[in-house]
């Protein structure tokens, strides 16, 4: 990227305004004190965008924060991990309502102004005993943090928090960026098992500030997929305030546009992280397909290949598998002609026109058995270019999938189910 | 099924006017002596039909037995496995054509009478020089045989041969169906491609062979999938030569009628036989979608769910997580409403109009802990179905896939990259 950013401490805290709190319900665990429920807030009136997901079965909170977005924007959070509250019918939808509603009555806010995000086991009812008590707790912690403890409190298989901030020189005026995400499984392209919270003190329009999150979330959170599963929650929020003191951006003004790019440089950084630590992931790849004849074509082919079990496999083998790549294009439904493919591996040439590159196979299995690699393919048929990023899939996952029985047996002492 | 079959000894060989041979070339390694190249040749001129891969990457002998079946039909079918002379280009072309042609010599047939089929690592040469000195033992070898030296010499990381042959009636004429089929994925890289041969001596005229072909394929193969990955190879071949000394069978008769619905069981046979043997899988899982406004809805559910890893991984574990189910239904970009939505697993209810049922959870995971179970998913919106055949997806399978270097080892070796 050609602005120069610069990153500063903390996370979905760190912009101007915002405060953020957390506090650990048993959620997640009832035995285990661990930070569960979180809260975003911000000190001024806002601006807010989102985008969801594409799942047809849509949790209650999707359900509740789309509506609320839609009516006036958002000016709070509240999140929790352990239950996503999907699956969960009428009641589910009260008790997302409720949620907003605990937090809305001590800030002083309308249940509408708040948003409202869950992460966890699907099909279970949400342990409300544990969560009502600690409204008030929640926000009376609020303070001037980094947003370390919300980013903790969302946090599910992850193995660690992932945060980013960032600030930047929008015409003289210091801007802030700040933000988290979680994620680790059920994790695809049309945005994945996945939250991702921002926050700036960017002064930008809501419509404008909605638009620049579709489209940067187009080109990041739709470009990842660990395990090829789309969750019922996804749900990507950003709420800008203003705080910094700059004027109101123009619409498609220079700002605007300086903006933008950082925002789809930071919304890239943070859906990397997410492949990053996907769950039990050993190597980050990125696919870049070029040479297509249309964007659809390389999107096609990109997602067949980043998908394929099979080419998944051979990169946790850091086997430099081109047959496999190769045979999961053909099978993408995009238009290709075999005899035109080439496949880079790491840089090298693994197949040229559809066939066995001289590169020496030692030289492909030492690129392959890196943590990150590139796998560049050439369809020769057009100009249309499309990069995903992805990981290999590694017999440690499917034994950590293996079951969900242990929610079950809580949700089952606790009289849920 | 409604019509009286007699299931009688033997595969591919069984039908009259058939012989079988095989022989151990090298091929799949060639420190072990392993049947790895077989022939079928129908005595008396006979129709085939056939049906292939749609993936765009296709192997060599895909195309020229395409071409060949096209032309005047088949009357010989050569096959091997080891290497599946797939991404080899104009050479691999010419060695398919060279398969043909070295068994057509001494049968007295023409180049285009035979098919060829291959079936193993993809990207390597064909190492034509350990099958050039073969083709005059395999025609030799050739005997009213039942067929399982053929079924073996076409397995690869199959465990075991699938064979299946019976006699019913036409008419008061005993005619035979016989047949054998390879596979354990719907590609594997450590060879396994799925390649089905069915022979019969019944007088059925050739167009109406390829049709009920086309039928039966789509209601049987294209049913099933072990890990999602779409071979370059898939091949199904049939050969009808009349041989049971019926008269020919009207189109659309009521013989015809008959015969297409024992070949519609046959192939199902053959295909769940596939699943059952599929790479390190522990459950064959059945999973019928009902109640879909269209057939394209109903199959779009029963893929996404047969395909999602995370799906797979709960069967794996014994998990009757209807969660991750309901989840994959929703992504499948079918038309669905949550709320209607209905899932029986092993017939007793888990999830009842999108919300958990109260059948006791220990009773669901007894059902999920048996080796075969089925999933209901009614979608309950019209009276669309489809059912598919599946398995789990075990840590032991990305394991096994993790690499085929020892393939490439081997050809470096020949001299062949």
């Amino acid at each position: 990227m050609d602005i120069p950013i610069t990153r500063i401490k903390g996370g979905v805290g760190a912009a101007r305004g915002f405060l953020t709190s957390a506090v650990g319900c048993g959620i997640k665990n009832p035995d285990v004190d661990r930070l569960d429920l979180g809260l975003i807030y911000s000190e001024v009136p806002c601006h807010s965008a989102g985008t969801f997901t594409t799942n047809r079965v849509k949790a209650a909170p999707v359900r509740v924060t789309q509506t609320h977005l839609r009516k006036d924007g958002l000016r709070a959070i509240i999140a929790n991990s352990g239950n996503a509250n999907a699956c969960t019918g009428v009641q589910g939808i009260r008790d997302a309502k409720a949620m907003c509603r605990g937090v809305a009555k001590p800030l002083g806010l309308k249940q509408s102004d708040v948003g409202v995000c869950s992460t966890g086991v699907i099909g279970l009812p949400m342990p409300m005993m544990r969560i009502e008590g600690r409204y008030d707790d929640l926000v009376d912690r609020l303070a001037r943090k980094q947003g370390q403890g919300f980013a903790s409190a969302i946090i599910t298989s992850d193995t660690h928090t992932k945060e980013l901030a960032v600030s930047f020189d929008l015409d003289g005026v210091r801007v802030r960026l700040g933000g988290c995400v979680k994620g680790a499984g059920m994790i695809s392209p049309s945005m994945a098992t996945m939250l991702c919270f921002i926050t700036t003190d960017a002064n930008i329009p809501e419509e404008t500030l909605q638009k620049a999150v579709l489209e940067c979330v187009e080109e990041s959170f739709n470009r990842i997929t660990i395990d090829g599963d789309m969750s019922t929650n996804d749900t990507v929020l950003v709420m800008a305030n203003g705080a910094s003191g700059m004027s109101a951006m123009r619409r498609n003004g220079k700002r605007c546009r300086t903006f933008r790019k950082v925002l789809l440089w930071f919304m890239r950084e943070l859906a990397k992280a997410v492949v990053r630590d996907g769950e039990r992931v050993t190597k980050f790849v990125t696919v870049n397909v070029e040479g297509a004849k249309t964007y659809l074509d390389a999107k096609k082919v990109a997602e067949a290949v980043c998908k394929s079990a099979l080419v998944k496999a051979s990169w946790n083998g850091g086997d430099p598998n081109w047959g496999r790549i190769i045979h999961a294009v053909g099978y993408s439904r995009a238009r290709i002609r075999e005899e035109l493919i080439d496949i880079h591996i790491g840089g090298k040439p693994a197949c040229l026109g559809g066939l066995q590159a001289d590169t020496p196979m030692n030289q492909l299995r030492t690129l392959v058995a890196k943590p990150e690699f590139e796998i560049d393919i050439n369809l020769n048929q057009g100009k249309a270019n499309y990069t995903m990023y992805s990981s290999d899939l590694s017999p440690e996952y499917i034994d950590f999938n293996r079951s969900e029985y242990a929610y079950w047996k809580q949700a089952r002492k606790d009289g849920l189910v």
